[in-house]
């Protein structure tokens, strides 16, 4: 456990705040990087807009933009109390991938206002990193974000989340000496998260994945499906499995937790022996540790304090630093298989089931998946 | 002159960056600056709103907001060519105020989309300086944010343009041995700055102000006065003069030249001996300093290579600190007469007519600002 004193202490003041990377301490300091000097830089890019890349800190700035309606595992708390939780992004940002992160607490829960929102203030960043938006409007809002700007657009809760847990599953597999072609793997949960993880599973190859929501399999049976749970029970489910998630995990191999709630142990004991189980709910997995142990091989949390922290951090700075470098217009699929990849390989010479992802402080790791998403970018 | 190669090299990769102010370099800190221990912090914003400006940096930070509309001297060149401006005010904020400072480029130039998108990202910062917005838009945006917002709405080019100006005049009176209440002031230019200027004067005391436009003298006589001209027409010209800049400035005392146009010898030569000209533009002032120096015995620039230079610098860090400092919810006339007052004090022990304001780099200028303005906040 933290200690709130220490907590609160640190944050006095906010954990952030911006330099100048310039002089400015002579009248000559301030001719060049203010007026007159500025203008002939104003000029040279309403010129040849392309410049603002090279002579403006959009080469290396992104905004982390929520709603604050879905933050950690709090819920819907509103903009102003999940700035803590922004500024945090950003100085990881800063800290693993070098990239200036400006948080954007939004006053408003509408999709189409922010999406013209991000849209307008999009001229002063190098990418737009979405955080923290609850689903289903997430989906919608990536998209439209997407299609709209020629920055990237990345949704940190879905794919910074999918790109770490294929790694661990890619490193699990090795381990375990399968082939995740031949995996049956079960996703519990089927909001942000759960829609990535479960995208990136198919794009990587896995070929059986059955995801459950509150009310169970997703299944071309449902009637109560809509929009993004739709297109999931379309594209996965190949034995079409119905029931809940003890039919869903009968089997299986793998089972991958972003639901928050509980499962219960009779369900996971009906797993195949000798599998993975990713429990990523914080601060309360849902499976614990202890229990997983008695019917998996390999285990990964989302916390600090077990082997096998499945964190965001190990893709975010990495992916955003990649692209920005490559000047990519978007973050394609092959640019998320490259960084889970990119974060797998770094553990991959001395892999152990303790070890099936690196440490969220590896300092090899940020490099490495920016170096792989730039050159996937390029390709 | 400056240099271009200097310039460019100068803005290679912008000006400005982020850093964290906490480490982030063990297990245990990532623990207390993001999760789990972030979590205590979002929870105490939630329950007590007020608490976003001790634990966040919204205490100290400020968005300088442009839709690129009117930039320096060079118009409408939109918001990516407006963003290295925008930069150098953000890192002049963090020089002088300590204040952290981000820029916000608007893709639009339309005042509803402006004001709906300002209000919206406003939860993450502690004050708005608003930036190179047109006229007469700016007055309209301006005002309806600072109706809708609980913190600072501030248009620099009003009014710090006006508090530097009025600084400026309370000491050249001074030097002059006259009262703000006995000159003759004419104001050429009726924008965002001659706005500013004649109603700071105004509110300051002097009571002869007459302004001019591109058509001559705003008068009741106008038929083609609108919005804020209409307004100015209305408070100003007491002695109801008509006709042009020539006809004002017979015998005038004071010259405030914001336009950005050349006035005529012949007009400057109407006006009462031993008085001031302030020719502001840049680069090139509405009065040639040299023919100016036949007709008046202050003169004042907007140039660093000639003495009294008028920059905005003398203001807007201290204002926002000091509005900061005290959570003033906006910026009353109150303070900004403390500020203007402030500046001119620093340089009254030893006023001469080629220092009736402290130089831009001068250091006592900005605590003496934010100290004077939190002060008029609370009163």
């Amino acid at each position: 456990m933290v200690e709130s004193d220490r907590v609160f202490e640190l944050h006095r003041g906010g954990k952030m705040a911006v330099r100048s990377t310039v002089p400015l301490s002579s009248r000559d300091d301030l001719s060049l990087a203010y007026t007159p000097g500025v203008a002939e830089v104003c000029r040279a890019i309403a010129d040849s807009p392309e410049l603002a890349r090279e002579f403006t800190w959009i080469g290396h700035t992104v905004a982390v933009v929520t709603d604050g309606s879905a933050v950690l595992g709090l819920g819907n708390i509103g903009p102003r109390a999940a700035l803590p939780v922004m500024e945090g992004k950003a100085v990881l940002f800063k800290e693993f991938g070098g990239v200036d992160a400006v948080p954007i607490c939004l006053d408003t829960q509408d999709s189409d206002e922010i999406v013209a929102i991000v849209s307008a203030i999009a001229p002063g960043f190098g990418g737009i990193n979405l955080e923290d938006i609850a689903a289903p409007r997430c989906f919608e809002i990536e998209r439209r974000l997407d299609d709209a700007l020629d920055i990237p657009v990345f949704h940190d809760d879905q794919h910074g989340t999918a790109i770490v847990v294929f790694a661990a599953l890619r490193n699990a597999a090795l381990l375990l000496g399968r082939e995740p072609a031949d995996l049956r793997v079960v996703v519990s949960g089927a909001g942000a998260a759960g829609s990535a993880v479960s995208r990136m599973l198919l794009a990587g190859g896995v070929r059986d994945v059955v995801i459950c929501d509150s009310r169970g399999v997703l299944a071309a049976e449902r009637t109560d499906l809509t929009g993004e749970k739709a297109l999931l029970a379309a594209l996965t489910n190949p034995r079409r499995v119905t029931g809940g998630i003890a039919e869903a995990l009968r089997g299986a191999d793998v089972l991958v937790g972003v639901s928050g709630g509980t499962i219960e142990e009779a369900a996971v004991a009906g797993m195949a022996p000798g599998g993975a189980i990713f429990a990523l709910a914080n601060p309360t997995p849902e499976v614990d540790p202890a229990v997983a142990a008695r019917y998996a091989a390999v285990i990964a949390t989302g916390r600090s304090d077990y082997p096998n922290q499945i964190n965001n951090v190990l893709a975010f700075p990495g992916v955003f630093r990649g692209a920005l470098d490559a000047r990519a217009p978007r973050i394609t699929e092959g640019m998320k298989i490259a960084a889970a990849n990119a974060i797998a390989a770094v553990v991959a010479d001395a892999l152990t089931a303790d070890a099936i992802v690196p440490s969220p402080l590896d300092p090899r790791v940020a490099p490495a998946v920016a170096a792989a998403v730039a050159a996937a970018a390029g390709s």
